[in-house]
């Protein structure tokens, strides 16, 4: 397997470098949170942005309204007889908050040591972007592709998708194609090029436990009344056993065990899980006793707290029996557990542990499958090509962690197998302050993903 | 035991109703958030303002400035040989927080059903004003007073009076006197007037949980790491066990259990469980299990959290696996139990069930003494009077669930019993939104108090 990027593309990347930088950086000052609608002009503007970007790549693209935020795509369909791609992104990106913990501003894309700092910046616009210029690489300099492209663009991805299904599936003949290329994801490391066999799904809900109708004096009252917080509390401390187990009845009853070959795999791979501890900073690392921290992240679901609010939080001592609390909680699923079944699964549980003397409500906010690569086929030979062209470097199977919900949708609506090559690396800070891609990941992915249209185009089945 | 409300005194407090209810509107709209420091002007004015209303109730008055607030103190000596009483109350407030559930605004007080809503209407504003009339009704009427006052006004009460007790040590001659009054609490019900004969004190703190340095996407990191929100709540958890009784080594070891003819006395109050349920509108009442409603309020020790926070908690979902969480927790203590010994089987407990992987820190905010009232002695005959011509009707002795420190701290330092006698009533939401003090308690507490000085002064010991 000996290949390298075709010096017509390399020499357009490296000539227009600048340009691109500086408009990737121009996407990134634009703050489309998603989850915030005192951000949807912003996010309007977003989908409006890569609109006339992927029209200046030499595609035609339409924004698509939705109950939510659109969804933008492009095509280019000048190949008839060739394969047809279809490459997913989203466009919208997680609420910056807390912003008192960024080095630089979220909205203000800033190069530090040879990484592009701000929110997006790898999940998912600079990923996303790195696609759409190295179509331009091909359509600039060749006037043409050697497949057919479709690229479609969401603007709801980290508020849960929830107009993406229903598009998928009122526009099977729109999207339709031979396979889904998606970069949303980390290498393993740097210079180790990576594809994702595996992705976790998602049950994520809130709980609120309302105690009496208003905050009560803890002199006055505390006491006689059942406190809310401390009930909470109660609640989420049923949520695991001391091993680490998630203790909710039958939660385990659907998780797939890894073939071995994989599990064999994924054992070889150069991970140090004291350097992974250090990383984070903590003392000792925690979760599920009797699985390796891969094993942990890739391979077992697990039971979250996100978020916890009730009463007096600010400076000082306020003597307060707050009347309500709050909890954001997410279950990460493994195949082949199904988000439903353990919404299921999770109100019986919290029903059963919900104490007298206050009132339960579980809201479920949103959900998404996990996933499992088949591994094999012209897709995946052709990303191997690419990726080894680029970074010099033979790539490894690894897993995520993470969720990509739409990766099912594909596979089930269009009946599309998705390769899932991701460009990110550990650190990248995705969700959290400082979030950052690294330039030359940046740069080589656009390489990488120039040659895979070449490579698929060439050897995938029409 | 007949008594009534003197001509004078009350034809003075009837005549000048007006003028009083405008210059406590005028106290009560000086936002002396003793607990944030943006409101740190507004607390000095609130003390100058005092200040000058004692000079115009024809008093001598002064501030004395500390590391923290000031404290007021307001002296009429003008009885050489007659008994000296000292009045005690604070002029700080607790914040207002959540806005969103005050009827009208928290520093706009307003009128509704015989209601004066605003905060620090009933705590302690209000009660301490009405000390204010009553000896200005005195001294404009009279010109003189039957014994010497001592007034004075602390600003930290709601924040755990750190400048307090090193004042009163260091101003014993100042201080000095037979007797203390206090207005910090509430009657029995509507029209029942009532001397309280405990209180229960405080111990309050807060754990801050440390997880990893920064917020980590939950995908990529969930499952290998010590969730802080989480092992927060498995800590709370361990607080109390299964029939509400507080699960820490030794809390309650120095509970002294209430003399027969108190709790004899407390049993035969007119007290409606249910209504107590209904009024806070609670399915069950909760709390420790063998003990009715006043004796879990007035005679047992409790263990609340007062808030809770962690991670993501607006709108919508975040998939954040938190880096730190932190709650505000706070005991209530009863005699004989020792907020610093309390302090350090709390340290111990959480020491010992503080989970592997997360930092736990616990922060002690204040403490204060649980208190026992004697109950006999020309004050509290005096007392009794008092309230009977303002109310008509005997005052009833009860237990108070709440904390007022410096009870202790008058005792112990200058050796004066005190007397507590309050005019607040059962649902005044005192640290809670749309607090209120009844304008009828407010009017007959004037005259109350008004006749207080002329039975003690006449009955008291010089």
């Amino acid at each position: 397997m000996k290949s390298a990027v075709p010096s017509d593309l390399e020499s357009y990347l490296a000539q227009n470098d600048a340009r691109i930088h500086d408009e990737l950086f121009e996407f990134l000052r634009i703050p489309s949170v998603s989850a915030r609608s005192e951000h949807n002009a912003d996010t309007a503007r977003a989908a409006e942005w890569l609109r006339q970007s992927l029209e200046k790549a030499g595609m035609t693209a339409r924004i698509h309204p939705t109950s939510g935020h659109p969804i933008v795509v492009g095509e280019w369909r000048g190949a008839p007889g060739a394969p047809t791609a279809l490459v997913y992104g989203h466009y919208d990106v997680q609420p910056a908050e807390p912003l008192d913990l960024w080095t630089s501003p979220p909205f203000e894309p800033t190069v530090r040591d040879g990484k592009i700092y701000g929110r997006g910046s790898v999940d998912d616009k600079g990923q996303l972007f790195l696609h759409v210029k190295a179509l331009e690489a091909h359509l600039a300099t060749r006037k043409t592709l050697p497949l057919n492209i479709v690229l479609i663009a969401e603007g709801e991805e980290e508020v849960g998708s929830a107009n993406l299904e229903r598009f998928i599936s009122e526009n099977e003949e729109l999207l339709k194609a031979d396979v889904a290329v998606i970069s949303d994801s980390a290498m393993f490391a740097p210079g180790q090029p990576s594809i994702l066999s595996s992705l976790r799904g998602l049950a994520y809900f809130q709980i609120d436990v309302q105690g009496p109708i208003c905050d009560l004096h803890s002199g006055s009252y505390g006491g006689a009344v059942v406190n809310p917080a401390m009930a909470l509390a109660r609640i989420l401390s049923t949520m695991h056993d001391e091993n680490g187990h998630i203790a909710i009845d039958g939660f385990y009853d659907k998780v797939r065990v890894w073939e071995p070959r994989i599990l064999e795999q994924m054992r070889k791979l150069p991970f140090d899980e004291e350097d992974f501890r250090k990383d984070i900073g903590v003392s000792k690392l925690g979760g599920e006793k009797g699985y390796s921290v891969l094993e942990q992240l890739w391979a077992r679901p697990t039971c979250e707290v996100n978020g916890l609010f009730s009463g007096y939080t600010d400076e000082g001592a306020k003597t307060v029996l707050p009347a309500k609390a709050m909890a954001k909680v997410s279950c990460r699923l493994v195949p082949d557990q199904d988000p439903a079944e353990i919404e299921k699964l999770l109100d019986a549980h919290l029903m059963r542990v919900a104490p007298e003397g206050v009132t339960v409500t579980v809201t479920h906010l949103h959900g998404g499958r996990p996933w499992r690569a088949e591994l094999d086929g012209p897709v995946y030979d052709a990303a191997r090509r690419a990726l080894k062209s680029a970074f010099e470097r033979d790539a490894v199977i690894v897993g995520e962690g993470g969720s990509i919900p739409v990766v099912g949708d594909f596979e089930r609506i269009l009946g599309t197998p998705v390769l899932l090559v991701g460009f990110g690396l550990p650190g990248e800070n995705a969700h959290a302050p400082d979030e950052w891609i690294s330039e030359e990941n940046f740069r080589k992915g656009m390489s990488a993903m120039a040659v895979l249209w070449d490579e698929y185009g060439r050897n995938g089945k029409p």
